[in-house]
């Protein structure tokens, strides 16, 4: 307060690119976050969390300088570390498991629901910080490939859980899945490509969607050249493919039962039992990280004005092992996926899931309005009132501003506040006081004696 | 992935002085906030949140540069804006309403639950990063003085009712309450100091717990001397004061009518008209914080492993002056408090709160432990079941490791999960399973068409 002709201009505004929520932000907030945490809770996950400061050399580590310094917050602590607020959940949760690898009982099934930072150029849909539902599963697959396939049928099936939370039908979208394995013998082995250029190729591939057609082959072609394995456009052809049966079709190569091959089957299979249908096999997905190393899936809208892939994830069986404490002991197979919040709560505009909270979103059960607030005896009978009630687990908000009473009820109405309770001198000399019910008006008179009985009526009308 | 060489050496270690949440963990925050947001929204209080970065000049503003520089995580973006972790939320929130102000409908009744940032040496019980129940009532006070106190005793009552939800009785903790009004005009106008010594001599009071009686005095004596209206002894005897009663005896120059006076016995008479009687005076209560203006209180343990203060707040009315739209409106009134969590953890440990949710936390209702996990139609039948029971509301965990059966159904115990069904081909094929309840060994057979009855019959048992 040292200042004040400067303090009289502070701005009002949040740091750029990150939200304030204010109370109605905050109740479509939950509302994303109760469905993530209702389907996470059903599948027996336990929520964690963490800091969101992490060391600076968890990033780097996997994802190589570039990252950490361009697209993280990064910054030097005054005892010279350097720290980084955390842009994704996924390290994290490998460092945690991996500092419990030894006390763990597996399979762990945890999930988090963090909130992410990336240096992004503020613009509309491109926030610096945004809420994201992690969920993960590691360590499940000692019992061998069936159980292997069985943790992605898991997985996948909560996400689709979630998108059916979100109000979308089936109809609505899309599950896409591919396998790296595939992708990798694809191009490693049947298309004879070197590590770094598989690489280059994976990362092009990735992009395909956003890249127009030609460009897309021109890229392929500047990188496989016409091996003698296959041709540039052969490669493009394999990729278009829309089924397992017309991959196999077009790449000749490929062997039927390779193992790849027979996840994809799997899981669509396993899916499909649970009657999850919605599920098309996709040669071009591949889900940015360089971590993932079987299974890879995303839930796509189909729905013409957004048709965007929403959320996905994917298997990762080799992060743990960049952990200190690894050394001779057997790797922690992982699958997982996140889900954010700014993407879901766009599905839920969209399909207009979010009205049903906005209406029903209220601050309180029942309003005490105050006649006379200068009258200190009005004000000890309401916060005794209020107690009784809320030992009842009634909440309650005290209305003792000098708004004129009719004006104390329309803001209750307005807040969609369900009953309220008018008082006044004559109200505390008779010892009685009348609950109404806005929407209805009914009336119902209460004794002092009868106060308890306030909670049940209000929770049965 | 780059160095494999580097990465074998990843540290499993959270940054340094932040903690990592484990499930079980996170079940004991979880229980703590559940409690805060249990009471908040039975007094009407609804929830609102912020990033945690703010722009620094938010609190170089409120708190002078010092505070900035050496107490916060401060840095530089790329953009070159001086960017916060928030160490308290009053400046955000005061922010935002700021912001709203002209469309809120006041009384505003907000909380918030923030993690916060300061930059601590580490050491047991001093984090660098804690968890805070923030609760605030803004412009609730244009119905005059009597409203004005039912604020306070709303707020103090409501922290009364989360200490009490901490385990704690009335007689395990006391409420402190003081008025800075009556220490400014105490200091001011009955002791003739100018502002600095005030404020110099304001904050040696508020570390008067935290000397030696000594060194207290001799503080005292070096910033008032032996001014003509009292002497510093004299200034001691009345900071010594138990009771309001006493205050007057040793300050006679104090007017009894005195605004500062009336707000502390309005307060103690309208909580101990709630039965709220465990409320004491303490004149020498500042509240650390500049911006109070009022009525200032803490909530002290008064049990003798602990006896401190566990946490407080008070009245700050001028603090959205501060922002630059406040132009030629009226000033809005502001009461809060915050509560932190590793504190509220410490109480429940004390008073054995948190034994009942270890006891009680589960990852899941039903465990299904698969006899085969090599066989697929298991697999199948398994994620059918745990769709339907899901579909019922219930928490399914499938246990599809290699363990062997006895040492699955150990696990569920170990991990306290009440119900399991063992899974294997005789099942499958009798299209019977049995759901049996660990704790009784008591077994109830279902047939394929009857397990959407499985989750009533486990919420009635």
């Amino acid at each position: 307060m040292s200042d004040p002709a400067r303090l009289s201009k502070l701005s009002t505004e949040s740091y750029k690119g990150v939200r304030d929520f204010f109370p109605e932000d905050m109740a479509m907030e939950k509302a994303i976050f109760d469905i993530w945490r209702e389907v996470a809770e059903k599948y027996g996950y336990e929520e964690y969390a963490a800091s969101v400061l992490e060391p600076a050399e968890l990033y780097r580590a996997k994802s190589g300088e570039e990252i950490v310094n361009e697209q993280t917050y990064t910054f030097t602590d005054r005892g010279n570390r350097e720290v980084t607020l955390r842009p994704e959940m996924t390290p994290t949760v490998a460092r945690m498991v991996a500092a419990r690898r030894r006390g763990l009982a597996f399979p762990v099934r945890w999930y988090s629901i963090p909130n992410l930072f990336r240096y992004e150029q503020p613009q509309r849909g491109r926030l610096r910080e945004h809420w994201q539902l992690n969920v993960d599963i590691f360590g499940a697959d000692s019992a061998g490939r069936a159980a292997g396939d069985a943790v992605e049928i898991e997985i996948i099936s909560m996400a689709c859980d979630i998108t059916r939370a979100y109000g979308l039908t089936d109809a609505d979208f899309e599950i896409r899945i591919n396998s790296r394995v595939l992708v990798n013998h694809l191009l490693k082995d049947i298309f004879t490509l070197d590590e770094t250029a598989a690489h280059s190729l994976s990362k092009i591939i990735d992009r395909k969607e956003k890249l127009p057609s030609e460009k897309f082959a021109e890229a392929v072609r500047e990188i496989i050249g016409e091996k003698s394995s296959g041709t540039s456009s052969n490669l493009i052809t394999i990729l278009s493919s829309k089924t397992v049966a017309e991959f196999l079709k077009h790449c000749s190569a490929m062997e039927k039962n390779f193992i790849g091959i027979t996840n994809i089957e799997n899981v669509m299979t396993g899916l499909a039992k649970l009657g999850i249908t919605n599920v098309r096999f996709d040669p071009t997905l591949m889900r940015g990280f360089d971590y993932y190393t079987g299974i890879v899936f995303e839930i796509f809208d189909l729905n013409p004005k957004n048709h965007r892939s929403v959320f996905g994830g994917g298997r990762y069986d080799d992060l743990l092992s960049l952990f200190g404490n690894d050394a001779g002991t057997a790797r922690v197979t992982a699958v997982g996926f996140g889900a954010g919040d700014v993407v879901a709560r766009d599905l839920m505009e969209t399909y207009g899931t979010l009205e049903n909270i906005t209406r029903e979103q209220t601050p309180a059960d029942i309003s005490i309005c105050l006649i006379d607030t200068d009258d200190g005896s009005v004000h000890d009978y309401a916060f005794k009132l209020a107690q009784t009630l809320r030992a009842e687990n009634v909440r309650v908000s005290i209305d003792f501003s000098k708004k004129k009473t009719g004006d104390k009820i329309a803001a209750a109405d307005k807040r969609h506040i369900p009953f309220i309770i008018v008082l006044g001198e004559e109200e505390i000399k008779s010892d009685h006081i009348t609950v109404k019910k806005l929407v209805t008006k009914e009336e119902k008179l209460f004794s002092s004696t009868e106060f308890k009985d306030i909670g049940n009526y209000i929770k049965k009308s």
